[in-house]
């Protein structure tokens, strides 16, 4: 049986705030440092060692799993960083206030571009301060491939594209993985895991900073799935029927 | 021209407290914590930026390192870990006080085990509890890899492998390197890099968490090197004029 743990990050300045985050490379918040020591301790506690990690380019997932590793002294493991696992791009939403902008285009639209798997936030204009395919960070990205938004498929894609191409092998390997990462990330990965359809996935919120333990046989289908938290300190609702 | 970083972590809990380190996983001090954060700052502040970052499995040279990518904003670089880059194994001696040390064994043989080329300290016996060949980090080392003791020809031997087969190749592409590392380490390349004797390089000290800057030519050849540091505010007599 293979144990692999996901974490959303814990909380950023920007989900304090209320903002559309996206690929805005965002700190985390003093709870989410918080957070994200809790997780590490509540893995060493219950007896959960990693071989390896991963994790996007953002500052919060990778804050986050440094945290974590610190209160499992395990610093020295292996690290692998991908804008893959990047956080959903958030196109022109980028920075704008969620209250704001359900005030300006409608609730339901702003549900639509945060749980819909199809529609994609307006995009970014490729002027525009907040298009950063000139970060060094993403040099390696090919032409075209810098998204100006994305919706949850096209988050979907890239991303199991990672976890087919890099984690995968890894895991068949029988290493212990880690994977710190965005909510809009995991709910790809876990809809994939779990065969989850479109309309099931709309309800779905990752909370910040809880491990998400997967169980899964060797193909790798999930056996079951767990969250690691103390009892009572779990976000109300956060733990989907559906999952 | 190429421009590398070397940086000795920041001051160790044991340098505090003037103890033998070696593989030992000791943290930074307080003081040490300070000095990475000078370092990033100082580094950031002369418009350094590395595409890559070196360091040992140690988390007193990891830590220095992070903090150092974290004031530079540069947490997504890749990072490599290894324990070839890890501190000299300093034995039967790791743990011990250095002036408890003097006191038994006289100044001028820790003297030769502290500065000497070819004086290994007493080796570690198996059966040690410092014996940490089992620990999981250092599970690819080969049997018999596992050092007992080490003298600084032993260190530069392990530190020149990696320099050649991991560090050279990626500054020949012309990547900007980082190398987060330890006194011994660190003393063991520039040994290498500026040919220095084994008669000169028993007086020469790195100070911990400041930024030594080697200049390259394209083959690799150091055409200066110079200290990052704040003037006034280097340790006395650390710049060796064999330097």
């Amino acid at each position: 049986m293979i144990k692999m743990v996901l974490i959303r990050h814990g909380q950023s300045i920007w989900n304090l705030e209320n903002r559309f985050t996206g690929w805005t490379d965002v700190d985390l918040s003093e709870q989410g440092l918080r957070e994200a020591r809790q997780a590490g301790r509540i893995l060493a506690k219950n007896g959960f060692v990693f071989d390896r990690a991963y994790t996007s380019v953002l500052k919060r997932a990778i804050r986050t799993l440094w945290i974590i590793l610190d209160e499992m002294n395990l610093m020295w493991i292996p690290v692998a960083k991908s804008w893959m696992l990047n956080e959903r791009h958030y196109g022109a939403l980028q920075g704008l206030n969620k209250a704001e902008t359900a005030a300006q285009y409608g609730e339901e639209q702003v549900q639509l571009w945060r749980r819909s798997v199809s529609v994609r936030p307006p995009q970014l204009d490729m002027k525009d301060d907040r298009y950063e395919a000139a970060d060094p960070r993403y040099k390696d990205l090919k032409e075209g491939e810098f998204p100006l938004t994305e919706n949850l498929e096209d988050t979907e894609e890239r991303v199991l594209k990672y976890w087919h191409e890099t984690i995968v092998p890894v895991l068949r390997e029988g290493q212990r993985v880690i994977i710190s990462a965005h909510g809009n990330t995991l709910r790809a990965l876990v809809k994939y895991l779990d065969n989850i359809p479109a309309d099931g996935i709309v309800g779905l919120n990752i909370p910040t900073g809880v491990p998400l333990v997967y169980e899964l046989d060797e193909d790798l289908r999930p056996i079951r799935h767990y969250y690691l938290g103390i009892d009572g300190e779990l976000p109300e609702g956060t733990v989907s029927a559906s999952l």
